[in-house]
């Protein structure tokens, strides 16, 4: 992912597959292969963005997600209504995590730090009550471990009225860019300008209460202790 | 956008415009009607996810931007052989800011704090030299203000490898979901348990130099002054 160097946008690489999206087309530097690689890309981001086949083109959608060892499970609504059309095209689902800006001596060297993995997968819609029920734990428990058990739990109803979706993990690219720019062998070094990374930290912040929160109630421990913790940790 | 309640997936919402995938189906009150809210939401964001159509499917790119009042300008490599196969279907570019999650007292009300933009067009291949420059110049001055003067520009042969993509800013939907959540007013308001929001705060960090740079070469104004500033302000 760069800002201005063609060459760097970062599509097909970093397979963990090897099918041809997601062999090393470009850039194969930036690629990883390992399984580890995928899931650290997973444990570090909290936002995917799913690409939806659409009725003249493409839907991306943000939304949060939950993950075990095979599957990456995500909110299904809008799938839901292209899914009841018929069988479905693959869905892309893509976590970036972002670490910091490139800045290079020339405006084309310019990129960003990030990490991030690009999933491709039919998906598959969790209708048994216990699958379902585990995929709501996992993506409660990434966003804010502890709070499946401290929170009030699905009812009936409200599980009956979950759309969720299943994609396997088994098609898969993880990129990675980190480090100084790439142009300090070359002409531009001898510019004399400045160039280096200027790194992005994402923390929360200390919790704030609803306003019509009865005083008197704190937040539980595995919130306090979220508070100036890293969001994009490595 | 939410943890786990299917009522609350972000989409076809906030419309700018009137078409049938950018009206408000779901979930009105996070809908934005006017331009000034989809501006906003480019200015604070740096990420977009471009959702491509592809032979089997889709694929969703993270990729940096930048736009003006009519254009939103990404990079295309993938875009263009999509595209040189043909006539094109429409693509979406989604930004989405995340501000915080939102606590609930069920899990079912968990939600996330967020300003999501979702631009959908047909691409436009950058192909004159003006508007190239002009573009690469958007793209740079919106990641880092005063950057496009300091570095190198882009030389000839540089700008004939660089694959720009233009969407026009016609069609779009704005969300926003901020504040506590929604459940204060539900019999779960008397469970006792703490609710409210943990906001998440991003800031760019002091400039790290290349290692390779020589002593004596400092940051530059424009960019000394970027640390410690909130890379997602309102």
């Amino acid at each position: 992912m760069t800002s201005t160097g063609a060459s760097e946008v970062p599509v097909g690489l970093g397979a963990l597959s090897t099918t041809n999206r997601t062999a090393h087309h470009r850039l194969r530097q930036q690629g990883r292969t390992g399984r580890a690689d995928l899931m650290a890309v997973l444990q570090a981001g909290f936002i995917a963005h799913l690409g939806v086949p659409a009725e003249h083109g493409v839907m991306v959608v943000p939304t949060v997600y939950g993950f075990d060892a095979d599957h990456i499970y995500v909110h299904g609504s809008v799938a839901s209504q292209s899914l009841a059309a018929g069988p479905s095209a693959d869905y892309c689902l893509t976590i970036t995590v972002v670490d910091g800006l490139v800045l290079a001596r020339s405006v084309f060297e310019h990129a960003v730090n990030y990490r991030s993995a690009m999933i491709y997968a039919k998906p598959r819609i969790v209708s048994e009550r216990a699958e379902k029920l585990s995929a709501l734990r996992l993506v409660a428990e990434h966003l804010a471990p502890g709070q499946w058990d401290y929170a009030r739990q699905p009812s009936k109803k409200e599980l009956a009225a979950t759309r969720l979706l299943a994609l396997a993990l088994d098609e898969a690219s993880v990129k990675v860019r980190s480090g100084p720019p790439d142009d300090a062998d070359s002409p531009d070094a001898a510019l004399g300008l400045w160039a280096g990374e200027l790194p992005l930290d994402s923390r929360w912040l200390a919790p704030v209460p609803d306003p019509s929160l009865p005083s008197g109630i704190v937040p539980p421990q595995h919130i306090a202790a979220m508070s100036g913790r890293r969001a994009n940790a490595r």
